[in-house]
């Protein structure tokens, strides 16, 4: 047997005995080998229908009736309620909203607030760290954050955090799993490491969050934010959430304190007073269509164990590695995302010489990811609708297209 | 002939002479007398085919070719420039995005800044004027603002702006209508006096945009917000948008620098470098599926002047009053909105003993208005698709309902 036919007929045999292959059927795919997941999601076969509801019944008939009868005004929280599992969180502490970028601002400043409040006066808590590796709107909001509060922001790799830490530490902003690199972060031992310095944890999971087992609560994450367009398939810019660890609610203290998450937001008064719990994490009036487009995504979820996602986002990342190793010529393309499981997320990206120009031959050829600038293919694997024939047809094009 | 026929031949002969009496065709409506358009604008027939293409078509077969193939990346830019003609302001210097409350934070941080590099070093522009009357979010806001710039807020009335204004007030933002009486501020004048005083003029148009001329470019308003589900119906929780002078763009220093409104948004550079123009208010990635309803529900707007919606939105409050005068008992009712034309939104407020509860009756009834706190009924008039006959319906409804 050739090793082409060797790998296809072991493609044949995982996507026979995987458990999650039920959950294609729930998306809108074609022939094409979608790896560009943790980009944006496919459709959900069941959004489209949800969101002519949306739109032809709740707001074309229903119109202004529909924010307490078709459960708008609540939807972030509610929302919020149905991401908390995938992300390890137990209900009450997440809400939906905003987008990351604007998130990771309120999570921030709120972090820098509470590190005040729990030290001395002039505690001397005036750093911020952030990941230096990290997708930049964090460290360009980072900074802002910083500016704003009165503090330094402070740059460095991930690795570098422990040794980073000390007594002037106010918040750490670190991702769960690099966007470039696909390296996933020790959550639990940064999230320690932190705490033992007296500041405030605030993990990005956009590239984590419906991939992997996050473990908020498990871990004591303070603060957490996260989009829901990659792996939790809500749509093209659909709202991201906010993560507030429930003990902490009472003193986040929110830099864009909107009428949404006042104590009595019909009360019109002109004083503002928080409401209770994860609502403080709400400002304007959110967006229904995105919102409810993503509640209907989340319902593929139903049944799904995110431990079975992991194993089978890891069997991908596998075999996609090995069927590279075995169809590109040696020296063509360099795996940047590291081989052992506990470091690597859901993707794989491979440096490769003009990576812009091979990407867009792959997708004319139908193998669709994307390209990171300078020089990084970047392929995402989401295991609820890709499989294994799939992963083996993508890295077989990738070695036709490269030079022999 | 009675009153009432009299009143009812009026509305008819009004409706007939309508020249925007076509345009209702466009909504989506049915029997109820929708009076809350200025809450959530009606459904527009245009939207439930273009959100099912976005669906279907754009995310669901293009999935991530949308951001280049269907302009998804440039949509807030492009329909900012839709907007533009409906505000006064020439194309180039409106974006769309995030919520009202998050808009205002960035002019008025930005607003700040901007009267900071105006002024000498030390020049003691050390406070913000808020609008006491406003809409409560935008006071919210602006505490905060003021709190993260290291100014102090002080709350006046719209009336009280000019004897405030002093070589202390670094910006001042103000409503163009008022959210609960629907009194009409002098936009000009006020945009005047807060430039004599050499600080920055912070306009929220929620309000008035879509239904009467605003007037942006031409009265040298510096910065203004808005929202597009009310007037310009786009939706529930449709993103708001942002308005930054042509000449002020140099100088808009935004809180919330997100990637996209890095002058390179896909060179993943950690430091950041603002984009020229409008597209530095761009913060994260944008709402797409409400953006893009918001996009065809801007259609209805084609071969529609400003002028003729304020006419008709004026002969609509007007025959609204008088028909109240007619049918409502004396002294069951009391009108918040002011008389003179010129003082006058699109709106009327009606104070009311038990106000909740006749508004309550009122949509039992089909007359959908809605009720503020603590004592009034608010009645929007979209002249896009409120006719007179049901003017003179809901003001017959209102009298029916009310004791005697």
């Amino acid at each position: 047997m050739s090793e082409f036919a060797e790998l296809a007929a072991r493609a044949e045999k995982l996507d026979t005995a995987d458990e999650l292959a039920g959950t294609r059927a729930q998306f809108v795919l074609d022939e094409v080998v979608y790896l560009d997941g943790n980009s944006l999601g496919a459709l959900p076969a069941n959004v489209p229908g949800r969101v002519e509801d949306v739109v032809l019944r709740q707001w074309g008939r229903m119109r202004i009736r529909s924010w307490d009868e078709s459960g708008w005004w609540t939807a972030p929280e509610r929302i919020g309620d149905r991401i908390a599992p995938l992300v390890g969180a137990e209900a009450g502490q997440i809400v939906v909203g905003d987008s990351t970028s604007v998130n990771v601002f309120k999570a921030l400043v709120a972090a820098v607030r509470m590190a005040e409040s729990t030290g001395s006066a002039g505690s001397g808590r005036d750093e911020i760290l952030v990941d230096a590796t990290t997708f930049p709107t964090d460290g360009y909001i980072a900074e802002s954050a910083a500016r704003m509060t009165g503090r330094t922001l402070r740059p460095v790799t991930p690795a570098e955090v422990p040794a980073a830490l000390s007594g002037r530490t106010a918040a750490v902003l670190l991702n769960h799993v690099d966007y470039r690199t696909g390296r996933l972060h020790d959550l639990p031992a940064l999230t320690a490491a932190v705490h033992a310095a007296g500041a405030i944890a605030v993990w990005d999971l956009c590239h984590s969050a419906g991939a992997l087992p996050v473990g908020l609560d498990e871990h004591g994450v303070d603060l957490a934010v996260g989009c829901t367009y990659k792996y939790l398939n809500g749509g093209p810019g659909s709202p991201a959430y906010l993560y507030v660890r429930r003990d902490l609610q009472d003193r986040f203290d929110s830099p864009l304190p909107g009428w949404n998450s006042h104590a009595e937001p019909f009360g019109m008064r002109p004083a503002y007073e928080p409401a209770a719990g994860a609502l403080r994490g709400r400002v304007g009036t959110p967006d229904i269509l995105s919102m409810l487009a993503l509640e209907a995504a989340l319902e593929v979820w139903d049944g799904v164990s995110v431990e079975a996602v992991r194993a089978k986002s890891l069997a991908l990342t596998d075999f996609f590695l090995e069927c590279v190793g075995a169809y590109v010529g040696a020296g063509l393309v360099e795996s940047l995302t590291p081989v052992a499981h506990d470091e690597r997320g859901s993707q794989v990206a491979l440096r490769c010489e003009n990576a812009g120009d091979v990407m867009r031959r792959l997708i004319d050829r139908g193998v669709v990811g994307d390209f990171r600038h300078p020089d990084v293919l970047r392929f995402g694997f989401t295991p609820l609708y890709v499989g294994f024939a799939e992963v083996e047809r993508a890295a077989r094009v990738l070695g036709a297209l490269l030079p022999g």
